[in-house]
């Protein structure tokens, strides 16, 4: 089982950018916890990060074309004006789980409203780091269960 | 740990209930598949189903009087506009995680607005039962790195 | 052939509510009206009044599970925001015709919309008493075409 | 008793038309079953019906003049916009029941809001052609107990 | 004179619930003040509280039905959304007036409309329980006047 | 001097239509008392009435081919939604004056936009009758001062 | 006969201010043809400009105190937004005319809506100063007509 | 205790203005009830009116250089706009209680939002002269009781 | 193969109607043209042109009915708010491809939104004359393709 | 002659991507497709398709550089949203024609605003590849029409 | 070079007005400031500050009868809806700069739309004090190379 | 001290696009006339052009890791949607200020509301290559007084 875990701008900030919301962590300790958590799992991670949402729409395609049993996105910012990136989900079959580290329902209005999340399985948010755990989770439980 | 899990309106109509979206499986077998997990993770979970906006309010009151270390709640329906219900999660200082079977973002319009995920620690949706699984994890996480 | 008549929030106060808009006769009388009229069209009505939004969601459930043919409903002030009720009725087969006293586009511009009637049959608005004699005769007509 | 039946636009093409909503019937069909129950009714009924908004409300006016005791009008597409039509509604004092054949609360955002019906005495919809007597019928019950 | 005092959701968890808005008095507390406000201006007061908001719509029937002077009434979170417990206010010709112990003004945007404001005789907000005390003149003065 | 005086639809129902709007006087008064202005001005008035949106359209469209000076012009009903009507204003370059009988800044919402007034010279609305002299005054000054 | 005119904010920049829009007179030249319109008529015409929102609410209670018979008003850009002068017009039973050199109709869409025609008889726009005589001369017919 | 009661526009039009709204009494009568009251309190009470948004934000500014314990603040139109008086009550720390004659939340749609309470202790409306002095007593409630 | 090329209001005044948006050309040359392509072609073009919505209407019925291949519709005006044509479109089976002579996107707010493309194959807007050209060419193509 | 031609985000999916919105033809085929034109029309087309917005504002500005003679863009889901994409087809004068797979008017309500179309010659939307051919046609028309 | 200085309503109250946003530096400082950097400049520079909207366009129009080369201008709350003071700045050719103490778009949501700003040379928000020698500078850069 | 200057899309076609609005100077005369303008205030200045939102995102990620004193930003039309560049501001401490060649709140509607302006220091809008001067001059004098 292959999964790919897509970041969007800003998460390679993490530890710096506002502490308060986003927590003292590093994006280096979420690919560190993501690594032993696939050992845990025995499963393949594959993590991508970019800032450039043309980026992140061909990571999903590749995530399609190299056969991913499915993929986990943190599209930060684009969650809420990317149309390209919704699209780029619904064109591939991989499916595809949003988190957000945040629990975006509880801060500003633009953030409320998820173009992204249409096309995915489903979205968690709010629950920090754990949330990709729970987001893989939800993946293996969805991918033995259709299988 | 002693978690209650609180289920809307309609929620004691699944199976019945448009199983395209809402799944096969009945209100008994999700009382099953929890009490089932209670045990796997050696906690309690204590379920409460109404379809009366006001008892919702009550159980999570009891919850808080009553020395809960969470709540897993689906609102259902009164998601979108229980401003009362929303209060009462912010009234009391309990934990709680908002859960959905269905994509909520993926339906209609007036089902993207969450009033009271606000005032939850997040929300899942999109995942079936498996969502409550999640919720529960999530709970037990957040209990245990915050004590 | 066995019909539920919901009335909901106020109705009771018939006779005394904005007797202007709703008339001057009583919910008793409504009652009497239906009684008679089920005798007349030799068909079985069960008549169900509740303030409270989600006894009238139970009550639809109990009229699934007790195989009534049909319901006629009044949700009354419920119409304008009630997504339980609107997800009871769609929740159930049981064919559902929404009636209201008052033509109610005529009247405050929140009573415009219907949440409840995009999973009815049919809406009848303004006729006063008279409207659920229609909407009876609608469902009979229904159940007949149908069968 | 004379009743002047009112259909507007693309009416006329009823059974080619969109037969998942609007059914298989013609408007031929629906001219003879209203001739069938006015004499089961023991009525006049005078059908009309037109693609021209302005001619909809000639024809208001034309019952006005000619003393007829009651409108039946489904103004279809111009429900939506037409305040000559509403308008013309008011402007006399022939009281006017809207119908539509369909659920309109059910279907296009645009079609949830009605013009006309505001200056009905009450609206009918999501009955087919049954809609029609119920109609009439509601014209009836109001005009003998108005006199 | 008879005066009930109805309190909405949540209005029984204050002291506990959000402080820095609400106050640290309980519910226990409102109750004992409205006792001896009561002796003091030699009335009676009759208290009821409820999260359910089909209790608050018979609450004010019942004030109706046993001859009540006046109402006050806090709806809580209900006063946003609750158009049955506002028709309940224009079905009974019992005048009310609308206490709210925070500054609603100054609060959420979703807090700003009151539904049931509108059928009252009046709104007070932003006085903690001393509004409760000004409601209650408020009533006898107009009691006073107006007989 | 040669002006059309056009008027839109329900204005043939002056008298019988909502006379504490629109007055007691009938269409044929209208017709009289332009006649009299006519002469006491000295000039040519051609009424036309239509109910029909597009032959207010063809009007227009004669009223340029035939060289008339001016045009006064009360859309009634269409004003607020005909942007064929404003079309066909600014496809020719005869001047318009829209008059309307009532104040509409002081009645139905969506009577407060004019789609017509903006290819217009210029609007007078609220003094019933007199508008139209007031309009074919204002037409006359124009003409004279534009030559 | 006495009639104020009363002029708001930027009026007395006429001639200066945006010319293509508003002509080249001057404000001076506004109250030279006033005067010789009121001899003319043989009425008294009273001028008054002010840019001061409050000042006009002053000048119109003052023509109600003493006794004007009505009261022409341009209120300029106070016209979109001042429910102050609104409530003063209605606050008196002076007649009021609004006038407004421009067609409001054509122009920014915020300059659409008029807060202050609501309470005036009636509006006239888009005949330059010619519009004064206009509601001069509606006033007089006015009057004449309702004494 | 020295406590300044500003009105804003049109209150100095009481009796004159739509009585049916406002009542009878005038904004001496107003004046004379304050007087008698102060007395009874052993208070000071300073009145100031105006129709000019400016001067009233000036009293503001000079209720606090003059050390004034309270205001009372009736703004009239200007509640509805008025950033300006609205940032003046934030600017000084004189507590300040919004009062209102009639009861804004069943008027024009307009009225119903206040920028003015936002920055204020509370609101009060609905009771006519008696809303002054139950402003009063909160103020007195509150600086005995913070103090 | 044949196809209808209905026109809507103001199309007939092309070349009077403001010659910088929609050149100067007359509708006699857009005839010319068409007849002169359809020659090219090898096919049936049937000119139709109306200022009336209704008898716009009738055409797409009458092309229904008639055999048409496909119809070219510019439907002007209408465009932006007849969902009585729009429901006419979809009532027919006929395919329809819309065109515009100008860029409708870049006009006024309120040409952005058309009812009537909903409905048809495509929409082709901003090349003048040559829009018919392509229209025609889209419809062969589809028509040959889909047979 | 030299037109490039640009496609946006996903379009290198076809085939893959919702097969019944975009056909089962690829971007490979459609390539094909563009090169036989080209010999067919004797002119030179250049493709260009990039997921990256930033790109896509880049070619743009290549195009002008490099002396293209007309541009045909799919801007894909950036249609919607892209005012960078916008502003660089206003930057240069290289007439541009904005091309749609699929009818964008009948699709999700985000779809229908276009902030590219504003800034180009015209719009052409619903025919699939030919719609490619279309735009190419009409950029020939225009160039050959305009030297 | 002469330029005026215009401060509108609650300027005066800086130092005791939320410090937190507007500094702890008085109105006082401002002038002097704004003294010191006159003869740094070799400038007149001549303050102006009313709390009255209408006071504000009088300083306007003097500016310009006075020959001022331009004016700075906060006009503070009235930047949000005067349109009074929008319509003095486009009246005069007088070039106008906007300052802002705070950085609005930053605040609430109503003080992110600036009326006033639409007619002036610029903007400038967010710098305190210093924004005022800013939008000195950038007026003596604009007068000397416009001259 | 070290200042970064980031320019957003089409800044790179300065002088060849809309002239009329940004002026005929090129991004070449820009870059020359702050390397100069950096000579004279002796400090650093790094420009950085780029017409891809995720490269400004890592431009300013490196002007926070490279210990850069401030940045100038023009996001250009990502001013008004890219969230991602708004929380990459917000993510640093480096202060920001934005500058605008244009008055962007005399453009078009969508131009008026920035996203990235609300995580600034402030704004500067409408004094062409001025503006960056007076950026520069913002960040030297913050620098200094907050060090």
């Amino acid at each position: 089982m292959k999964i790919m875990v897509i970041n969007g701008p800003n998460i390679d900030m993490l530890g710096i950018r506002e502490p308060d919301i986003y927590g003292e962590n590093t994006y280096a300790n979420l690919l560190e916890m993501l690594k032993k958590y696939a050992e845990e799992k025995n499963i393949d991670i594959v993590p991508f990060q970019s800032n450039i949402e043309g980026e992140i729409v061909n990571a999903i395609h590749t995530a399609y074309f190299d056969g991913f049993d499915g993929i986990v996105i943190n599209p930060a910012a684009y969650t809420h004006y990317s149309i390209a990136i919704a699209d780029a989900i619904k064109a591939v079959d991989t499916p595809c789980v949003e988190v957000h580290l945040s629990n975006i329902s509880a801060r500003d209005e633009f953030r409320k409203i998820s173009y992204t999340a249409q096309n995915c399985v489903g979205q968690i948010a709010g629950f920090g780091f754990f949330g990709y755990k729970m987001a893989v989770d939800a993946l293996i439980d969805r991918i033995k269960n259709y299988e």
